[in-house]
């Protein structure tokens, strides 16, 4: 048994709090509401879910005393990590035996494969002891495999019976929730009575609905990479020398981006959904950022803070475009391209592209475009994820602050330093808000199950209250569906939520932008607090705050 | 007046904890020890410090109702950034207030340049109830100039007297501490009524010895980085995918490498005195997380943890060499090396230097050579500090693995992240320890300017133990000095320490790296914790506990 630090010995005891409905155990009474339908294209996914379409959205009412069956469940981690996994895997442990002291929990190993290769654990009390309020998802690993074919659901039929098991819990994103949709569908259709329950995760805090709040590790990453920020920005305002360019984790939406900024106050940050509502070229952010150094060297503050989201290179249409063009152009001439060095391939590159892309191309930085026609995936595609959008930035302010000097309109020094964060937060151990946020939708996914529902995601609401008056229940994830195209077919999928323009967490932030682009008005966050007082210890994010009209 | 975190509000109300000495004010019964001498050289040090040489090391004993008289004191933060110099200040205010309220404290602004400048402002104590307990140096600035001038030493006494500051306390690292020495000879062989104490601050801890156990923010630091070290450590154990290689903050030496990897148990770490004792090549470091990977590969496990120490580079004595060489040829050559292009210049480097630079030249990545040519600073020296000795590894390391691929020795894939952490630890709100520690220094320096003293450094020893039973009081600076060169003349100075290849801390890491190596024995911190229990909250480094003589 290897050490563990003080903080995870006193944080294993800690109890996560749970909502009333749930306070004596997960076998409740069943409120059902009103049949449901779709978020969009309804009749397509009414003939792809025949079997689980329409079910009622439920909450549950205590129901002390009352004891349901022994459920044997099996739970798979799906994706990236979030903090909390663990908590759910707890919750739902608690809550099982809650229904029956026979209930049985088997955790499939390193995500959905486990359970079509039939690779599982049995997670007993002494081993979920040993993981309870911890981060990470190592306790029974994570994979990116998608459950989508037939012969998957058969070996899952297989493993599944053969285990005795009752229910399947997915804590996944929209895409393994979608799945487990999918997969709950086979199931029903076909009366194998096996339920699949799906649970919301993901840092990216793009699961999000009028019914699903919070994805589940959202707070805790956004809290982590506040910390930094923070200590940045009182480095910042210390040293008073650099330039800070922050990239922050998150590909498709800049939640991340924007709930750290809202609890900071950096002097910029970048939200991409607005970079493409607003279909701005790279030059114009660069532009921004400028204006925003000179404006504070008019100051004598020749420090400042940006943050950047990871994703943010393909919301910028131009170069979306020359990426797509990218692609075609060097996979058409692959064999032309490969026998070339690095500087023929750009210069073959900026020949032969369109106008427009040659010119974005070619007011890239050397290294840039490099890269853009060097690492390429196996399949040749541009690695996105591999350039280092914080040091293109940087770089490009720069040049542009020399532009400037030299026509002797800005004459300060101008120092940088880049940062990434993002697998620093990923397993962070979880909050108090995902602690107990986690546990309870474990603990709903059992109370669920025990009602007999499949095709559910849980669902734990008005997450702005405290977690006595947190309203526990069960969501069709068909309700959540509408239909998309992806690689080139149409799928049904569960909509991914962006960053709403017109949203109060936004709003709130256009409004001070440009009050803390010019003035030094950071905010400190300092480290997440699991004791002490519970208006430092038990928070919600600003963006959930804003989000249920609430102040920040 | 700008938003506070709820953190910082709470965290606004500790009462920092003093050593029982000074629990009824900085007025002290002074016990004063025998004569002291210096760490080396005693005959130059003694000539060059004729007035303040062999002052006894003094101890304080509690002398309640005692009252001195009112001082005015200038206080300066010199250098770096460290968690807890505002807890200096604001030790020193209430040390000040404590001996007479009639006392004032004037913060010179940006460093010792303030002093010299005449740019100061007054702290009064709602100024100083903003910033207790505060990370960050952004209270009165902080800056870099030298203290060393006659020229200088003459503004400071003028700017004293006409504010009537009979004491000055630096806050600093060896050198600013040095400065004050310097200063206070200066003053008290004049006979000008100026007293010069120093406090010990570097989060690189590399200022320390029998007399000082810590330097401040070293704590602070360590935990930060820990803490991210760890969550690190908890992805690459659940993601399963990763080897990250992580750069950390601290030139000159590698405490804070040790410190964390104490506090986290990573699979390697390289500790820079070591890698010079044994006058290591970077082909042979590299060869030594090669054979980690290679073991744990064997073990399925293709994820692990790398420490690197900032200053690394300069410890390798190839290098070393290789940059001594590269220093003198490029600067011979100017003209010609100029005119050439990145890859010209990389070729005349290699074609020039000696047999064996040239071959460590060329051994090292494309990117690299061209660093070392290119970029130079204005004197035409190699940029060390902008080395990314995280890529360089990483990168060698990938290298290496394929050529072992290609002999059918490792068959794994091998994938990297890296990262630096250092400014995100070097304004962070101090740890209890430090928040202790730190207001306990100033304190200290206020009693120490109460008993008349100068050419101090104030002390707060027995660190190991519970505040109420440090000990407080004064080191002459002159007994830490010796002779060093620097910059082609013999200069006094504080002896840096380095990390001791026969102490304790690393006598530790060395017994257990091996084991650490091959198996996954992460510990997680998590984040620094300022409530709940003090088992958790209030906490020693790992070096200090092994250094005095404790376990981890």
């Amino acid at each position: 048994m290897s050490r563990i630090s003080p903080l995870q010995k006193a944080r294993a005891a800690y109890q996560p709090k749970l909502p009333a409905a749930l306070r004596h155990g997960a076998a409740v009474r069943i409120v059902s509401g009103e049949a449901t339908t779709a978020a969009g294209d309804v009749e397509a996914i009414r003939k792809l879910f025949a079997a689980t379409f329409g079910s009622p959205v439920v909450t549950f009412e205590a129901a002390p005393g009352c004891a349901g069956k022994a459920f044997n469940v099996g739970v798979i981690l799906s994706g990236g990590q979030a903090p909390g996994g663990h908590n759910v895997i707890s919750g739902l442990f608690d809550g099982i035996k809650s229904l029956s002291p026979a209930g049985r929990l088997f955790g499939f190993l390193r995500g959905p494969d486990g359970l079509v290769k039939n690779e599982y654990m049995e997670l007993d009390a002494a081993f979920i002891d040993l993981y309870r309020n911890t981060g990470g998802f190592d306790m029974i690993g994570s994979g990116r495999t998608k459950l989508e074919t037939p012969e998957q659901f058969e070996q899952a039929r297989a493993n599944c019976e053969a285990l005795g098991i009752n229910a399947i819990v997915i804590i996944g994103g929209d895409d393994s929730n979608t799945n487990a949709c999918v997969l709950a569908e086979y199931f029903k259709s076909r009366q194998i009575p096996i339920q699949v329950i799906g649970c919301p995760k993901t840092i990216d805090g793009d699961l999000k609905n009028e019914w699903i709040e919070s994805s589940f590790g959202f707070d805790t990453a956004c809290r982590v990479y506040s910390e930094l920020i923070g200590n940045l920005c009182r480095d910042a305002n210390s040293a008073k020398k650099y330039w800070h360019f922050i990239k922050l984790m998150g590909r498709s939406a800049s939640h991340i981006a924007l709930e750290c900024a809202l609890q900071t106050q950096p002097n910029f940050a970048i939200i991409s959904e607005e970079v493409a509502a607003k279909k701005m070229t790279l030059g114009q952010i660069v532009d921004e950022i400028v204006a925003a150094v000179v404006a504070r060297a008019e100051k004598k503050c020749n420090f400042g803070i940006v943050l950047i989201p990871e994703g943010l290179i393909e919301f910028i249409p131009e170069i979306k475009a020359l990426i797509a063009e990218l692609n075609e152009l060097l996979a058409a001439n692959a064999a032309e391209v490969d026998a070339l060095d690095a500087k023929g391939k750009a210069a073959f590159a900026a020949a032969k592209l369109s106008a427009d892309s040659a010119r974005v191309f070619k007011s890239l930085p050397e290294g840039i475009q490099n890269q853009l026609c060097n690492d390429r995936d196996p399949h040749g595609n541009v690695q996105v994820s591999l350039i280092e959008t914080e040091k293109l930035l940087a770089g490009m302010v720069k040049a542009r602050l020399a532009e400037l000097k030299k026509a002797g309109k800005y004459s300060a020094k101008f120092g940088t330093q880049t940062h990434f964060f993002g697998y620093e937060g990923r397993c962070a151990a979880p909050s108090n808000f995902d602690a107990d946020y986690c546990y309870s939708l474990g603990y709903t996914a059992a109370a669920l199950i025990g009602a007999g529902c499949t095709g559910y995601m849980a669902s734990v609401r008005n997450n702005i209250e405290g977690a006595d008056k947190w309203i526990a229940g069960g969501i069709p994830i068909t309700m959540m569906m509408n239909m998309e195209r992806r690689h080139g077919a149409d799928k049904p999928v569960i909509r991914k939520a962006l960053v709403e323009l017109d949203g109060a967490p936004f709003k709130y932030f256009a409004a001070h932008r440009a009050e803390w682009a010019v003035e030094t008005a950071y905010v400190y966050p300092g480290p997440i607090q699991y004791f002490g007082p519970s208006e430092v210890c038990d928070l919600v994010t600003k963006t959930l705050s804003l989000e249920q009209g609430k102040g920040i």
